[in-house]
């Protein structure tokens, strides 16, 4: 029998491009186990299938898919109450977008952080990007420091888990480069927040992905719906 | 119309005795907004009942019962895996208990910082005691200053929210005492980890009631199933 001395990582994976790339680095160092949380959103079903695939394909076993309803009861975000309609993409306006769900990185990092305690896992990967976060505050430096500082006080004494976050101060176009060079599943990956079939190619999300393609000189893998411009 | 200008406090009101007391000293500067969070725990429905009845007895209008499935489904205590047993209690013991809950509070309070960020409530009030806490690592006050670092870091700009212990530094004789003062209605609580229908009088969480009334001269008002000892 094998036995691996590589640490355990918990990677948060949405199905997503940004946490695909994510776990594609966590893989070279650790041994993986796959967190998939659904919280109400629009597209959970296809975001789920795009887990599914991308954990096969790393042939991850240790594997915990959950949701989070009181998302959706609490309300307040446009990816997750049907009331609040999801604009029109525009990635470089001001401000905090109707797509925000309150405090939302803390639910699944708390998650991942139970599960790794169970698990004796030393690190969690999440593929949260500082400068493509739409302005949302729980994707920033300082947030993640600040989290850390409470999984020490917050775990029993001996337990080491630290978060770490690989692309947070790469733009998409450098995450699509990452996910490349590692030869990461990308055509198994899911961006859309307002469609399930095919993109839509015309929400924040979409408009992000297909800049980042653009400017890593790569063509995305994926369908999409409508015809998109390759102009900046 | 009468409008209320006091700020709306988010009360994590699990059903047990400290969380009524907290809820009862908020309910002194504050609106009212009670959230409880069922984990999976063995008498979450003893628990359901004791939290509907005090927000009866408070009238209060905002409520949120939700459930955390994910912390059974990931294990590792006592509480939420039927595999390991609740120990009979000891609580002046060293370390970690059996009944220990992976990050809990951590959960708990994301769910209410949430729905505080959609309410614009100002405050979460926790009925957490650093003292009789059982060496709880999510019940010290250091980490709850993290977590209000966390609070600041991780909502909207201009979002001001802050978790108030107002038992912190209390013993459970001290928050009898507090409870009594304010007329907290004692009666309606639950504490016992391991029963529904009469408190069985010797896990962890109904010693520690039971000494915590005892020491502040004053008689339990629930129900238990056994004939338990009044020497200390």
């Amino acid at each position: 029998m094998i036995t691996s001395h590589k640490p355990r990582a918990v990677c948060l994976v949405s199905g997503g491009l940004d946490s695909c790339v994510s776990a594609a680095i966590a893989e070279e160092t650790c041994r993986l186990a796959f967190l998939h949380v659904t919280y109400g959103q629009r597209t959970e079903k296809r975001e789920l299938k795009a887990f599914r695939a991308i954990a096969d394909h790393y042939r991850v076993q240790e594997r915990l898919e959950t949701s989070i309803s009181y998302l959706r009861e609490i309300g307040g975000s446009a990816l997750t109450d049907r009331r609040i309609a999801v604009p029109p993409g525009n990635p470089a306006r001001e401000g905090i977008p109707a797509t925000y769900v309150p405090f939302r990185n803390t639910h699944l990092i708390a998650i991942a952080v139970s599960w790794a305690e169970v698990l004796g896992a030393r690190f969690i990967y999440i593929g949260a990007t500082e400068m493509d976060s739409s302005g949302y505050p729980d994707c920033r430096a300082t947030y993640f420091q600040a989290y850390n500082r409470l999984i020490e006080e917050g775990t029993k004494p001996g337990t080491s888990i630290r978060i770490v976050t690989p692309l947070l101060h790469l733009d998409k176009a450098g995450v699509v480069r990452e996910g490349i060079k590692r030869a990461a599943p990308l055509h198994l990956t899911w961006s859309c927040y307002a469609q399930e079939d095919a993109a839509c190619g015309r929400c924040d999300s979409c408009l992000l992905r297909l800049k980042g393609f653009r400017e890593a000189g790569a063509e995305d893998p994926i369908q999409y719906s409508t015809k998109y411009s390759t102009k900046t």
